[in-house]
């Protein structure tokens, strides 16, 4: 079944934006088990459209075209379709209730022009659109099923999941199941070894791995002609990943570091407070990003000069003086210190060398040192970061938040 | 004249990534004063990219195509437009140096499949590539000029500038100039009306506007045959939105707020310190993204629990139990008591309520204080911020540095 993907619009082509909506129904529709064979984009002007539409018709079995259904002139998709179906537009008196509705909750009255979207060619079924204005078509030209819908994303995965999905699921006679396991502080290739015969061409599910700023992601793709099989073949890999590379799994399907972090300190109802210098705040932001945050986190203390080490966390300026800022015993000076002066049950710090400037030869920049203090005592790391700012910063964010972590999960059995 | 972008992968073709090779190049071919047409994207698999490129040479005058020059079997650009051509595969004899060097430098040795990066249809231009082991191609289908490059985005960036950009340039007879003046705390809409004239369909310099996460960007573009021309044009263009909606602009260019706020410090040689609550660390974090911001930001504190604001602050119990954390007077008292405890010239304080749980009808989600205090006094200001808890967070980290900004750029002719 030969399936293909359309964009209208000169956002795309010209490259105002990237081409996320492609993306999104491709990835979609490999849910469902089909293969895409091409994505194209073109401009909204007649000629070309019209052109497009054609040969994808002509060529393709199934396809989803974006954009173009807007209210002003240059917003071409429902002319050209009704040209090539061969039949006039006509004005869909749900879609226009749709519109008036829309206006109404939001103090207005549509203009004529607005009702445009309210058009589709005789004979096609319109496709409602719950969250905007344009509504979309389901229709034929030739052998090739079309659905046209918005380009606005929101708007258009909205009519996708509802409509598109539900008429095409039974086409493919495919179903696919995706897993996706989040690690952290294992290369890729360490993994890429351990997990080699699964990662084969021909595996099922397939294996494949992505590094997305130092979280390695393992994909799982399950094909199965139905969903209970293909679930079962995610379940067995998962478990056989889950033994081979253990621990440095800490979450699935979009968990976070911080998200795992907030369930640990929720699980064991510990409070945590901060210390940071080099990452200058992004490890209590990240935190803070997940709802509820504030019942395990106490504070924060971006100690970015001396001063603020020695006069919030009490770090000694003799020791300063005599090791450095960035050092291991700053680092678990700043660690106790926070947890005294929080009250928090467990504190973490970081202090390093972000660059561009600030590197020794015996200091270099990269230079991270992290700690941990809790009611036993104190325990501290260090990296080595390679790379540019952001990206030091990044990955030391990520490293104090992933040894939070492994402390939460292996005191998790222990007096939690 | 027909320019098109086409990319070869089946990352793109399954949605696994956006295409944002496809919207680099589009965009940079439009500044190079080029209206790209249509964008194509294919999976590496033979039948289907002969066609596509058979189609594009057919149609167009220009094309790039990016991707499938890998040096495994399922990397098949080389082969295909060889065939198209109707040239035999030969080896450069500078892109074979090249990959020994790069496996060198690596310290490793290439093995034969590596070699095939080196191949090239003969009589067509080799594109070196610097920073990798697939060089690219410059060659003709019929009456099209392709070229041909890595898909990896570095790799086919640096290609494209060095080598594309200088054999292409003359073929347009125009060129593009872009500016981007970036605003803060103006809505779109007002700067629609202030600006309603220049930006008329025809005008040149084109002036649009877009939006992102509360930032609004006019991007103002000139097409002219002469480069000093189009520069004039933005001039002129640019003084007058000046004038329409003078200091809404913060920077230009990729400025961002914390770039302009870390100028403003150092011109006023000022340091400065950071009381944050709802905002959870990440006005600190997005200032020290700024390279050498240490010399100007003192310490920030993340004061989540009332406790920590009381102790770390010196915010009196009573007013919090009066007022509520999230107040004017404890907005202030924070800013007030951060400057005293770190001795920083001015201090920014932000308390809100980011959600999703914690509002109250008379104090709803969304509503956040903001307070400066330097040697005068105090100063605060109160937002209702509409939204999820992300949106509440990123507005008000903006929002506290925007007003930082004022300030600094108001008492710039002042006491700096």
């Amino acid at each position: 079944m030969n399936v293909e993907i359309v964009s209208v619009g000169s956002e795309i082509v010209s490259g105002r934006i990237a081409d996320t909506n492609a993306a999104y129904l491709a990835s979609r529709l490999g849910d469902l088990g089909f293969r895409v064979n091409r994505h194209s984009a073109a401009d909204d002007r007649y000629a070309e459209l019209a052109a497009l539409l054609r040969e994808v018709a002509a060529r393709a079995d199934l396809a989803v075209v974006t954009g173009g259904l807007g209210p002003t002139r240059d917003d071409l998709t429902r002319e050209v379709v009704a040209e090539l179906v061969g039949a006039q537009l006509v004005e869909d008196a749900l879609a226009r209730e749709n519109i008036v509705a829309i206006f109404a909750a939001r103090g207005g009255t549509p203009s004529e022009s607005n009702y445009k979207q309210a058009l589709a060619p005789r004979g096609s079924r319109v496709i409602q659109n719950p969250t905007g204005t344009a509504c979309g078509m389901d229709l034929r030209i030739g052998r090739c099923r079309i659905f046209c819908l918005p380009g606005v994303p929101s708007e258009m995965k909205v009519m996708f999941e509802r409509d598109v999905v539900p008429a095409v699921r039974s086409l493919s006679g495919q179903v696919r199941r995706v897993r996706s396991l989040h690690t952290f502080g294992m290369a890729e290739s360490v993994i890429g070894e351990r997990l080699h015969d699964m990662m084969a061409e021909e595996a099922n599910p397939e294996l494949a791995t992505q590094a997305s700023e130092g979280v390695i992601t393992l994909r799982l793709t399950a094909n199965a002609p139905a969903p209970d099989i293909a679930d079962r073949l995610i379940e067995t890999a998962e478990r056989e990943v889950r033994r081979r590379i253990g621990n440095v799994i800490f979450g699935t399907d979009g968990c976070t570091l911080p998200m795992a972090v907030a369930r640990l300190l929720e699980m064991r109802s510990m409070k945590l407070a901060i210390a940071e210098s080099c990452t200058g705040g992004e490890i209590a932001a990240r935190l803070t990003d997940v709802p509820g945050i504030s019942r395990f986190l106490i504070e924060g203390i971006v100690a970015y000069a001396n001063d603020a080490k020695i006069r919030r966390l009490g770090v000694p300026a003799e020791l300063i003086e005599r090791e450095g800022a960035v050092s291991r015993p700053v680092a678990e000076a700043m660690a106790l210190g926070m947890r005294q002066t929080s009250g928090a049950d467990v504190a973490l710090s970081v202090t390093g060398i972000a660059g561009p400037g600030g590197g020794t030869p015996q200091k270099p920049v990269g230079l991270v040192f992290f700690a941990l203090a809790d009611a036993q005592g104190v325990r501290s790391e260090e990296a080595n970061i390679r790379g540019e700012r952001e990206i030091i910063r990044n990955r030391a964010t990520k490293r104090a938040l992933n040894m939070l972590r492994l402390y939460l999960e292996e005191s998790k059995d222990g007096n939690g």
